[in-house]
């Protein structure tokens, strides 16, 4: 049995909690938040009648084996603070800030899901990369151990990888979902509904399961298509689409003509 | 019974002669294309005993209630010329030409399937949407009819509405795909595997089936966190990729100054 704490109140948190909750070999001693009414929230999202005990002060945060910090990236530092002296493993969940923000405690790690966690989304963490990190080989077993509860991917990733990682999932994340809201936005000038697109856009991120993104890329830029990149972009009224369209489309020509030297 | 002729080899036509195929109230009359071992290839493709006839000679192209021509844009006029003045319905299948480019045709118009075909991949032909567009009412009716033989999901969409269409298409196929590259390529740098990004990925497409873009775009841009933005780009040695990023965060910056002014 793994005794762990969660501190934190928001979508990182509230999924740990939910999932370590399921997890028979798990014990969550703590919930520790600094807002009392986030925390009660945190408590009301997870609609279970035995929720662990919560604590919003601070200085009654229990021993614990591991002490997961799902806050913000700015609060880490801080968080970690109150921590103190207390024994066990301190660990963050961020893909952007390095493990040694924690080296003030003797045992310290990362514990990073690489997912897009939202509100009220319940996402299924079996499915979740969990990528791992921590001072010492004994820590990073414990923290496999705790992670092998919630999930079988799990990999062991350093600092810098990490730090490319997270960059690596503002592409396909972030910037994909940008992508999705300007062809909204494009249909919806038109009359046209959304429902038009779900399906192009639920393949194209199925596709590249089977098939490498360099082999699955379609489309003017793709083909050279020089006569049809300038109507879109005749088309585009929007100045931030044109840009969009002119430099996506110039990254993917440069790709290709790299591949294929004419 | 409407028996339909497909004129084309590539990866539209092997889809649609495949659906038709297992449609029952459909007879497809020929396949009609100019390079016989294209055919032949479409043919081998379709792994049925029951192949339709097929023509390489345009001037053997016979009667039928509905021509579809699956070729390129550019080949449309050209390849639909050798139609004449056959009796029958004379549709194309793409996104980006005017359906007046058949005007020569007394009966035109338009069917175009809003999906990424890919050679070999099978795409279930029932969530694919299709785009209908015809000269007259009737014509119209008898596409729908054809249409619903492959899919429920049938629209009735104007020129000027499937360009725009298109172009959409373009923002959230081609240039989604190309952010999947950039994502793994920033991982096969690090000696990261790909797989690590792919359950984010297709969480990002899966959760606008149920959030609307604009309200599930998380990320540094979406926070207005400057400094995350300039670490990014400053780890990013690509300038390609640096473009990419730093224009998609300033479009996305200005959506959300626009509604949340400061």
């Amino acid at each position: 049995m793994v005794r762990i704490s969660i501190l934190g109140t928001g979508n990182v948190a509230w999924h740990l909690v939910s999932a370590f909750s399921a997890a028979e070999d798990v014990e969550i001693v703590q919930l520790v938040g600094r807002n009392p009414s986030a925390l009660k929230n945190l408590y009301v999202r997870l609609s279970t009648t035995n929720s662990p005990p919560k604590v919003s002060d601070f200085s009654y945060i229990a021993e614990s084996d591991v002490y997961i910090l799902a806050v913000s990236d700015d609060a880490i530092a801080e968080v970690s603070g109150f921590i103190g002296d207390r024994k066990g493993l301190v660990v963050h969940t961020s893909g952007s800030v390095s493990m040694d923000v924690l080296s003030q405690h003797p045992r310290h790690g990362v514990l990073y899901p690489l997912q897009s966690f939202s509100k009220d989304r319940k996402v299924d963490t079996e499915s979740v990369p969990f990528c791992l990190e921590a001072g010492t080989d004994a820590d990073m077993h414990v923290l496999k151990n705790l992670a092998s509860n919630l999930s079988q991917k799990i990999y062991g990733v350093d600092s810098d990888q990490r730090r490319v990682l997270h960059l690596a999932a503002v592409f396909v994340n972030n910037f994909t979902n940008h992508l999705y809201h300007i062809g909204q936005h494009l249909c919806q000038n038109e009359g046209l509904p959304f429902d038009l697109l779900q399906p192009l856009i639920q393949e194209t991120a199925y596709k590249i399961e089977h098939l490498s993104p360099i082999d699955s890329q379609t489309g003017p830029a793709r083909r050279g298509d020089a006569k049809t990149i300038n109507i879109h972009l005749e088309q585009l009224q929007n100045s931030d689409y044109k840009e969009v369209y002119s430099v996506l489309s110039e990254s993917i020509l440069n790709l290709y003509r790299e591949k294929n030297p004419s």
